[in-house]
C-alpha cells in the first residue's frame, strides 16, 4: 500500500486545476500587459481570476496581489507593514515563537534593521490568545503577524479575536494562512484581517503561485522591482496559467469545505485515537481547535528520522516537522515553543491526511506506526534506560 | 490572418514543455525537501534538471538557483553584488541607460541606500563597448550589470569583452540574459559572466520560473526568506513542474539554435528590408549585432498606440516598447537612450518573430504595416505639417 500522508507539505494537483492551466499555456498565452486583443484577452482572464479569488476571501479584487507563493507573500506583507510603521516611528513587531520560517526569518532581517520583535509564548495546547496580543501591543507596535493555522501541529488560532484587538489598537494585522486557505473558512472582513498569505499547492493547486491579500489602505512595498505588473507592486510577467490553476483549486476546496471537513475530521480523530494507544506518546497541539487533516505525535525514546524512513518502507509518506527544514538536525522550533523538551521534540511525527484518504488507509497507518515505534524502541538505548528506570519518562 | 509577432513579450509554450510539466503535477508531486522516497524522487528530478540547466550555460549545478522568473533573478543578483561590495566599502555600480526596469528600478532602490550608479550612454546603434566599461570602473565599483540583448531593440552587447574587463579589474559582472537565453549561445566561462538571469517564458517555457546563475564564490543574499530550499538562498517549495518545463524548453531551443537562427534571421532581414521602404522610417538598433527575431522601427508622424491597435485589427499582435510598461504614456527609455527624440520615440513598433513565423506571414506584416502607416499619416496633423514644410523631418 502507498499512502501519501504529507498534504501539509504539498498536495497532488487536482485534474480540474491542471485542466484550468493548459489553455493559458498554449492558447491564451499572450502577455496580459500588451495592448493587442490577444493580450487583452489574457488581461480579462487575469482580472476575472482576481475577482473570483477576492470573492472567496471576502475582499475587493484590487486587494489581491498574485505572488510566487506563500513565502514571498509573507515576506512582502511583513516588510511592508514594518516599514510603514517605521515612518511613524513605530519599530515594534509582535509575532509568535512557532511561526513559519518565512515569517521568523523575515523578522530576523528586520531586527538587523533595528526593529524590536516580541515573540509571544505559545500555550502547551498550541494556541495563543487575543489577550496575550492585547497585553503585548505597545504605542510603537507596527505589526502583529500570527499564523492562521500552524504548519506542524495544525492548531487554529483565534484569528478573528486577535484581529479585533489589533483593529481596536490601530495596529496592522497579518496572518500567514498558508495552511488554512482551502481548509478553513476565511473572510477577511469578519475576521478583521488586514493582510493574509496564501499558497496554492497546499490545496491541490500548482506550486509557485500564491496570494497576498492586502487591505487597500495599505501601500505595498515591492519585494521584486521591475515592470508595472500587479498595479506596480510585483514585477514579472503574470503567471496566468498558475493563477487559473490556483483559483480553480481554491474554489473547489471552498465549495466542498463542509463536506470535506466532516469527512477528514472523522478520519483524523480515528487516527489520533489509534496512535494514542501507543504508550508514552502524546498528541501535539489542541485536539479540537485543529486543522481537519493534521495529526502530530511525539513518541518517547524515538528519533523522528528513523521513524519516517521505516514508515516510508511500509509505504507511508509522512514528515517530522515541516518539509522546509527537514534537512536540519535541529529539533522543531514549533514543538519547543509548545514546551516539548529537546529529546522528545526530536521524535515527532506529522501525518497530514485529506479528503482522498480512506478509512482503510487510516487503519493501515495506525498499525504501521505502532509496529515501527515498537521496532525502534526495541533497538533504542534510550528506551532501554527508560524501561530499566535509569532514566525518567517525560511523556506519561 | 492571425500573426503573433510579440515573442519578446512572451511565447507560446511548446507541447514538449507542457508535457514535461504534467508528471510533476499529479504523479511525482512530492515535496523535494521531504525525507520519504516519494519526496526524494522529486529531489532527484530537481537535481537532474539543475544539472541539465548547468550543462547548457557551462556552469556547475550548484551555481544554478531557480527563481520565480527573470525579474526576481535580476533583483537578487544586483542586491547581492551591491551589498557584497558595500562590505568592502565599494558603493559604485555601473549599468546602462537602456536596461530592463527589473534592473533600473533595483538600482534606484540601491541609490536610496547610498549607492552611486553610473549609467553608460548607449551608442545610436544600441550598443555599449567594453572600453566604456573599462573607463567607468573605479576603485569602489562593486558591480557591472549590462544586459545581454536588449528587450526592445534586440541589440546584442559584447558580453565576453565586457566580462573580460570586469574580471581583470576584479568587479562582479551580472548580465540580464532574459532576451538572450535560448536565442544566443551562452557560456558563462567563455563569456566571463559571474551572474546571469534567465526567464523561461521567453523561449517557449512556462511563466513564473527563471534561473539565477551565480558563480560559486559569490554568497547570495536572500530576496525571499523562509525555508531552506535552494541551498537556503531562495525560500518556497520548489516549483518542479515549471522547472521541468523550463529546462525542456531551454534544451530544445539550444539544440535547434543554429537552424532557428539561420531561418529567423533571414525572415527578420526581409522584414527590415520591407519596412525600410516606408519613407521617413528608421530601424532602431544595429542591423547585425541583433537578436534573430527582433525588428524595431520608428515611423515619423505616428503614435505607437494607434499603430498597434490598427495592426491588431489586421490580426498582427505587435508591441511598442516592452510589454511591462505598455500601460505607461512615457516614451520608451530605450529609444531615448539611443538618441531618439521624444516625438519619434513615441511612434515605435517592435515585431518579434520566431522559428514558427512563415515567409508568408512576414509579407503580410510588411503590407499591413505599410497600409497602417499610410492611413495614420493621412489623418495626422503632424504629418501634414511635415509635408507642408511647416515642421522639419527628423528621420530622413
Amino acid at each position: 500500500m502507498k499512502i501519501y500522508a504529507d498534504n501539509a507539505a504539498t498536495t497532488k494537483m487536482s485534474k480540474r486545476a491542471i485542466e484550468a492551466m493548459i489553455p493559458y499555456m498554449d492558447t491564451v498565452y499572450g502577455n496580459p500587459s500588451s495592448l493587442y486583443s490577444f493580450g487583452q484577452e489574457a488581461k480579462e482572464a487575469l482580472e476575472g481570476f482576481r475577482q473570483r479569488a477576492a470573492d472567496i476571501i471576502g475582499c475587493e479584487a484590487r486587494e489581491i496581489l498574485f505572488t510566487s507563493g506563500g513565502s514571498e507573500a509573507d515576506n512582502q506583507a511583513i516588510i511592508t507593514a514594518a516599514h510603514l510603521g517605521e515612518k511613524k516611528g513605530k519599530k515594534h513587531i509582535i509575532s509568535t515563537a512557532f511561526e513559519h520560517h518565512a515569517v521568523l526569518h523575515t523578522l530576523k532581517k528586520l531586527e538587523k534593521e533595528g526593529f524590536e520583535v516580541t515573540l509571544l509564548d505559545v500555550h502547551e495546547n498550541g494556541l495563543v490568545t487575543a489577550q496575550q496580543v492585547a497585553d503585548a501591543i505597545r504605542e510603537d507596535t507596527a505589526l502583529v503577524t500570527i499564523m492562521f493555522a500552524n504548519n506542524e501541529i495544525g492548531t487554529i488560532q483565534p484569528i478573528a479575536e486577535i484581529g479585533k484587538v489589533c483593529r481596536e489598537k490601530g495596529v496592522i494585522f497579518h496572518t500567514d494562512a498558508v495552511q488554512a486557505a482551502g481548509h478553513i473558512r476565511i473572510n477577511v472582513i469578519e475576521q478583521n484581517i488586514d493582510m493574509l498569505s496564501i499558497s496554492a499547492h497546499k490545496f491541490h493547486g500548482p506550486k509557485g503561485i500564491g496570494i497576498l491579500y492586502s487591505k487597500k489602505s495599505i501601500r505595498l512595498e515591492n519585494l521584486i522591482e521591475g515592470g508595472a505588473q500587479e498595479r506596480g507592486k510585483r514585477a514579472g510577467t503574470e503567471n496566468l496559467a498558475a493563477i487559473a490553476g490556483m483559483v480553480t483549486a481554491l474554489e473547489d476546496a471552498v465549495n466542498n469545505l463542509d463536506e470535506n471537513t466532516a469527512k477528514v475530521t472523522k478520519l483524523r480523530d480515528r487516527l489520533i485515537e489509534g496512535l494514542n494507544e501507543i504508550p508514552h506518546s502524546i498528541l501535539n497541539g489542541d485536539a479540537v481547535s485543529r486543522l481537519p487533516g493534521n495529526v502530530n505525535f511525539c513518541f518517547e525514546g524515538i528519533e523522528g528520522e528513523s521513524l519516517l524512513l521505516l514508515l516510508d518502507d511500509k509505504g507511508v509518506a509522512a514528515s517530522s516537522g515541516s518539509a522546509c527544514t527537514s534537512g536540519s538536525l535541529d529539533p522543531s522550533h514549533v514543538l519547543l515553543a509548545i514546551g516539548r523538551v529537546h529529546d522528545v521534540a526530536h521524535g515527532s511525527l506529522r501525518l497530514s491526511i485529506n479528503e482522498e484518504t480512506t478509512a482503510e488507509e487510516v487503519e493501515y497507518i495506525i498499525t504501521a506506526v505502532k509496529d515501527v515505534v515498537s521496532l525502534l524502541r526495541g533497538m533504542s538505548p534510550v528506551w532501554r534506560n527508560l524501561m530499566e528506570g535509569k532514566q525518567k519518562f517525560i511523556l506519561e
